[in-house]
């Protein structure tokens, strides 16, 4: 492991506790390595380790070696320029307003690269949608094939007793079926071709449901080693994308390091800088303006792009009576525009043209919910279901010109109203992926909004929803910290695993046995690798029992050594297995029982109280 | 405030933060004094302050003067006497084996108490739900019914647009109401008559969504001065309910101290000590020594026992190919005791018995699911289901004895079951309240169970549960400390409230509201107070911006002060007002632009993709 960077930070690397990083390699494209994280648990269990998806990137390979300064390897660059129908192009240069005019001691460090974007051919249409709907099976749809189902081919036989709502799960995730998903717009790879670093993986209802980590810089708040420790920090508990919502200056710079460094998907809200770049006020923004920083950070291969083209003026007024308003910061931006101009939306009447930008690199859109609800007063109102209506049309319009669509969604939510949005985003939308912030179920717990979120988002992830905005515990408050991003994600990828072991996903069900057997059998040790945060697990345990001893001791301090019900348990079983026969043995005692015991207390036949 | 101990911990009190403790009168009770907290919000909003349901009892009245050595004061016990059917008996003597035998230094100092226990006059039956068949309204009945309806006759109009699943919730809740639902068993009122400090609240489907909060020391951690902190750190952030579930020494003598000190029901697990008096050996427990116990525990006042009496000898073999067998540890004594002796349970067999001692003194059942799930993959098996059965079968005897019931429930269970266990307790159990752990929803997260179960208590409490039992960090890992059962408590008040959202119940959107519209005017003191937790949600806001200045700003750390989607959605509000008049303004303004928009994107009639 090396490290070398001008932070002061040490960015988080090497395996997680109990853990191995493997490869898998593809067949139809030997170039692909598909990372796990694999768990052994004690060999007294005699069972297999358990293969764990793994959104780390090289920061958990112990062979990589990580300079944030130098930026990861990008094993993809060779995936696109393989296909042949890209090409090398002059980069945009960076005008002072991309950093917000920062200079001096103000201008945070460009990232040092001499890498010359790429951009598709005159005509070429290099997204993973054509190359679908071409027939073609791209290195990263064999990534993300592979990486859908954690080599359970090897595993025992798995469990599915889900409900799905009308999804296609299939038993074993093959390439086909992930070319015939993108194709048929129900999933996506957002990848841009000029992200490099990318480690592809896949949106869609059909697949695991996915978690997105906001970082970013504020105003308020700033710095380069803040946010792209943030970024390493919520892929390694689990973030599947990231969304960098800086805003402020600085923007151009912070976004290259970041991307540099990462081997997720990143995607952004451009309206934001967009903004920064016309000092904040909302009506000097112009089609020109939000055009070119479209082209900027597709040239520094942003994978998707938030587009609030849904938020048109005759929506607007509907918004007017809300108790919240419009807080969607994207959509509200829109509004103030709109408004001041008494015209329609640049973004609806240019959705065309910002297609064509978007196809040239294969940037995904995520159709941003401008008018979602901020409170759960204005959950399920016309404002928000006018918008949707109008971006299942945008999807239409993007599909046309072989652009990637996921939908966004809500927002606060009360758990009675929320299969409602599912059910009219798969029609409205053409089961084009969704993509929902929680939603909170509440609006009661500022300070635990991570909680009151994720109760709503395992819920419409079970209903369908593909990917899952985290919000994380300063939501409402203030911007998250470490801690914050930490919480957060871990929240939402208990959402999203609920949400999978309650569609059924053939992946899910095995993590759940396998930690709840460590549980049963007292094997601590594996309690702890197999949980979502070993080290937590881990310190609480030593909180009441800190000696080595007692990781192997059938005991815990809930119930202390004399007794414990697990162990109990445990004596059941063995009781009935010295009779040499489980199933048998303890037929027999349970028809002896129930010859003997009978009933005393029959149930009344008439109601005697009231 | 004068506070007096042998402690060296100051057990939290005084009033929260910008909140106010009135108390409501009764009417036909004049003796009654119903608390509750008020939260007045900033004069600019022109709003009544918002009253919300308080726990906390005396600790949060600066009026109040606390003593824990010489325990609240017993204002209940007037009633009880007046009722005419209990009379003083002399004390059950203390045995060494009620403390477990502990002495000298080992032994925990009693609580200095001259008390004479109360007990039911010979064929007197003192149970709530003896008056409500009787047609009598107790104190305790209005006093629940003024608690529920939280002063919301002098609100403005209410809004309830939930889905109930069948429930009968009131407009308002009026003390005969409360008689009925108690006369027809859907609710209890846990109320022990030697529980003078009560403060009543009632339990069931058609009323709020209650929590419970577990304390209680064991074998390994243990302190007298521990677990009445906990218990009034419990309530102080809104448990509704305390279980008391020690182990290992002490047990009788900390159990007084906590039911001396407790505004709310207490429940215990009675054979949790019995075992304690029998050295652990579950074979070298019966029947007189489980009887004497429950009359130990009922003249101290205990409000509910969780009896295990369906873990009947038949349904033991049905957990002995289960991944986690029986965790419940009541289930699994009994289990034991079962198996040893080859005999049907003596809980089972003497359930009349018990009924008559519970009866004398009004202990509710809570009775127990011993047969629980402990994982995911056990849930909604063979085995919980025919313990389920039998809860419904004595649900009926305890009726017929005149004995309040409520019937536990799981445990882990994966979201597309937990209607199931809803729909069949209701069936099972003739709408008895339910009253569930959790359910866990998924087994990965270790350290994080609040929230991995407070999803699913959020959802069963949707679907009709009457109370909640939380689940702290440390589920699985360790005993609670003082921070873990407040992160307990608060993710169980979250899962609550958004049942009750979700139920419409017409006491809940008026809280959401409230804080919303302080969120949206940017009211940050308002959104503070109106919070679960104000000093978590103010410790938030001011890592990003202490000032006191900024508690007025209309801008927060998230967009700094430049840029604000809430400041921007004001900005059009005022815009349209300045038209004079909102609602034509916009309806005239969204005509226009409707004649001029226009679509520019129709959806196409065929699908254009594959």
């Amino acid at each position: 492991m090396n490290i070398q960077t001008p932070f002061t930070k040490a960015i988080p690397t090497g395996e997680r506790p109990g853990s191995r990083r493997v490869y898998e390699p593809g067949v139809l494209h030997p170039c692909v390595r598909v990372p796990f994280r694999e768990v052994a648990v004690h060999p007294s269990a005699g069972e297999p380790p358990v293969t764990m998806y793994d959104a780390s990137g090289p920061y958990a390979d112990p062979a990589a070696s990580i300079d944030i300064a130098k930026g990861l390897e990008r094993p993809r660059e060779a995936w696109v320029l393989g296909r042949g129908d890209v090409e090398p192009v002059t980069a945009r240069s960076v005008k002072p307003e991309d950093n917000g005019n920062a200079a001096g001691r103000h201008l945070a460090p460009a990232f040092r690269n001499d890498r010359q974007p790429l951009r598709a051919k005159p005509g070429a249409a290099p997204t993973q949608l054509e190359y679908a709907r071409a027939g073609l099976i791209t290195p990263e749809m064999e990534f993300v094939a592979i990486r859908e189902n954690l080599r359970r081919d090897r595993a025992a036989a798995f469990i599915r007793d889900g409900e799905d709502f009308g999804a296609s799960i299939p038993d074993f995730v093959t390439p086909e079926f992930v070319r015939d998903e993108i194709a048929r717009g129900r999933a996506i790879i957002p990848a841009n071709i000029n992200h490099g670093e990318l480690e592809p993986m896949i949106i869609g209802r059909n697949f695991l449901v996915k978690v997105n980590a906001n970082i970013g810089n504020s105003a308020v708040l700033s710095s380069i080693e803040d946010e792209v420790d943030k970024m390493v920090w919520a892929i390694r508990w689990g973030a599947d994308t990231i969304m960098d919502l800086s805003t402020g200056r600085n923007i151009h710079n912070i976004r290259e390091w970041i991307l540099r460094n990462c081997p997720t998907p990143l995607g952004t809200v451009p309206i934001y800088q967009a903004l920064e770049k016309v000092g904040g006020v909302a009506e000097d923004l112009t089609w020109e303006i939000f055009a070119d920083t479209l082209v900027e950070q597709a040239e520094q291969g942003v994978d998707y792009f938030t587009i609030h083209a849904g938020v048109r003026l005759p929506y607007i007024p509907l918004t007017a009576r809300r108790v919240t308003g419009i807080v969607s910061r994207g959509g509200s931006i829109m509004a103030k525009w709109c408004l001041a101009h008494h015209r329609e939306s640049f973004l609806y009447e240019h959705f065309e043209d910002i297609c064509e930008i978007m196809r040239a690199y294969d940037v995904s859109f995520s159709l941003g919910d401008g008018l979602r609800p901020g409170s759960i007063a204005d959950a399920n109102d016309a404002a928000q279901f006018a918008e949707l209506e109008t971006l299942g049309q945008l999807t239409k319009v993007a599909w046309k010109h072989g652009v990637q669509v996921m939908i966004e969604g809500p927002g606060h939510v009360p758990m009675h109203k929320i299969k409602a949005n599912m059910d009219k985003q798969l029609a409205a939308c053409h089961e084009a992926p969704f993509y929902t912030l929680g939603p909170l179920t509440t609006d009661v717990a500022p300070g635990y909004d991570h909680i009151t979120s994720a109760i709503g988002a395992a819920m419409i992830g079970w209903f369908g929803t593909a990917m899952l905005c985290y919000v994380t515990p300063k939501e409402h408050l203030g911007l998250p910290d470490r801690e914050d991003v930490k919480q957060g994600v871990i929240a939402y990828k208990i959402a999203a695993h609920a949400a999978d072991l309650a569609k059924g996903h053939p992946s899910a069900r095995a993590w759940d046995d396998a930690l709840s057997r460590a549980r049963f059998e007292f094997r601590w040790e594996d309690q702890f690798n197999l949980g979502l945060d070993p080290e937590t697990a881990r310190e609480f345990h030593d909180e009441s029992l800190p000696k080595e001893a007692h990781k192997t001791a059938h005991f815990c301090s809930m119930c202390g050594p004399k007794f414990c019900s697990m162990k109990i348990s445990q004596d059941i079983r063995d009781a009935a297995a010295a009779q040499n026969d489980v199933a048998a043995g303890m037929a027999h005692m349970a028809e002896k029982f129930r010859e003997g015991g009978g009933e005393i207390y029959v149930e009344a036949k008439a109601d005697t109280t009231t």
